[in-house]
């Protein structure tokens, strides 16, 4: 027995996701559904999935001021806090299937497990208020395949945990072979991503700094993009780069290019990432109600 | 500018295919628009595309004895001859979607660029006859990492090119490294899809042959299932064995299990390769008439 689920499909510099409209919270997948439509060859494959579901319509959502509420899962079913290229691709879907407007300028609010994020249109796609970030005391020693010496990386938490390396080179930087897990010392109790940057030459362009980045991501492996490890990249840089150092920075990570600023809300600096979301296609799914074979 | 595109997505263990109907030929897409729709981050996502349409619409079906052609284009766009498991997910798109019919027992043609390929229903799905096939004299020696020692493999050709080495247990099969080309010497003019069986213990049972494999596809990496090298597979173990083999074998690939037999078809020996075809979804994608970001 199967039924038929609609679905759209959609990205952010990559990172892709299967998108599920359930406005009432009636639709309840198990892990193992999850698993089977993300997976790449054998369902419609995806880096996770987005339900998108009224606020009052999911526990999570209680009490949260914000409309609509990104129910995001990870590839292997598991419920995640955030993802920051997910929100994008989340808003642009709302918008673009006519859930919600949104005017130039105008701030929306977005539910996820992180709380109410704000957003709003930007000249190339979606900006989201990352929240309040942390740069981590201490060093963490990073050994990595392709790498000759163990390098010294940065700490810093921008909701979830991230390690970022510097690299003189791009060679370097595309060297690296991130088909094996990188070694952290001391090892982070719940794991980190990994972010490997270059800076570019000059670091700093009319007023914007920019840096090249390959991500590891904990339980993954090497992804197209990273949207809170983009984050966290440029908020490492700039602090290594000194109270002169930029306010907004330009990422670019395998899956195309994002913006980070840092700016204060009420006083107390906020993280925002922005860049593009697209939706490729649109369909409809048989939903195994059995196990079903998958790739990974 | 874009325009849509209707397609159906479809796998046989695992091999996954994005099915575009063109029934009067009249679909030209380039290199390019196959390759982003093959992008498993940026489009549909599949090791190839199964153009269907008449044979009489498309240079290559010319004077076949086949009603429908599956042209198939490779991930990259590059045209190829034959897909094992390709013209299975392709038959089962004509019965599904009510361009064909076919009764149990009934043999249908499908036109491709090796000619025009008998098909039937099977139990488990549909049975294709491969045609001939020639054991290569000689040895190939074959290097790949994982693998403490070279071993000897057998050149088969079942209209393309493979090598295929025995390892005497699972864990060997499990510990080969893939990631890496396998060496093969003497050096195969175009190259050949690499092999890994282990025979199962017993070897034969109720008359049917059993291995277990992992392969490498030129050009590709290892896949989840290779249909031709299944069929490769088995016409070597059976050569192993000698005058007492089985004419039916089993062979399970990561993806799942296909079936192999070798029957005289007007005195000569041919190979059919049967298995399960499955359309997984169907939907409508934005067909970029731009250059497009892909993965690969």
């Amino acid at each position: 027995m199967s039924r038929t689920l609609p679905f759209s499909k959609g990205h952010g510099t990559g990172n892709d996701f299967v998108i599920v409209a359930d406005e009432d919270g009636l639709l309840q997948l198990s892990d193992d559904q999850v698993e089977v439509l993300c997976d790449r060859h054998f369902g419609i494959g995806a880096d996770g999935m987005l339900r998108v579901v009224r606020s009052t319509a999911i526990a999570a959502g209680e009490g949260l001021d914000a409309e609509w509420f990104m129910d995001y899962r990870n590839a292997d079913g598991s419920a995640a806090e955030m993802c920051g290229n997910g929100i994008r691709v989340f808003l642009h879907y709302l918008l673009e299937s006519g859930r919600l407007a949104l005017a130039e300028g105008e701030t929306v609010h977005i539910g996820t497990r992180n709380g109410a994020l704000p957003m709003r249109r930007t000249p190339r796609g979606y900006e989201v208020d990352l929240g309040v970030f942390t740069i981590e005391p201490g060093e963490t020693l990073v050994r990595v395949r392709g790498l000759p010496v163990p390098r010294p990386g940065q700490g810093v938490d921008v909701g979830n945990p991230h390690v970022v390396v510097a690299l003189p080179t791009e060679e370097d930087l595309a060297d690296l072979d991130l088909t094996v897990v990188p070694h952290l010392q001391p090892t982070p109790a719940h794991g980190a991503n990994v972010e490997f940057v270059v800076p570019s030459d000059p670091l700093v362009r009319d007023g914007v700094g920019s840096i090249r980045m390959r991500v590891f991501e904990r339980g993954v492996g090497e992804t197209l993009s990273c949207g809170t490890g983009v984050a966290a990249a440029a908020i490492a840089v700039r602090e290594w780069a000194g109270p002169s150092a930029p306010e907004r920075w330009e990422v670019t990570v395998p899956g195309g290019t994002l913006g980070v600023r840092v700016a204060p809300v009420d006083g107390i600096p906020h993280v925002f990432l922005s860049g593009p979301a697209t939706l490729a296609f649109s369909g409809e799914v048989a939903l195994a109600e059995q196990p079903a074979p998958r790739s990974r």
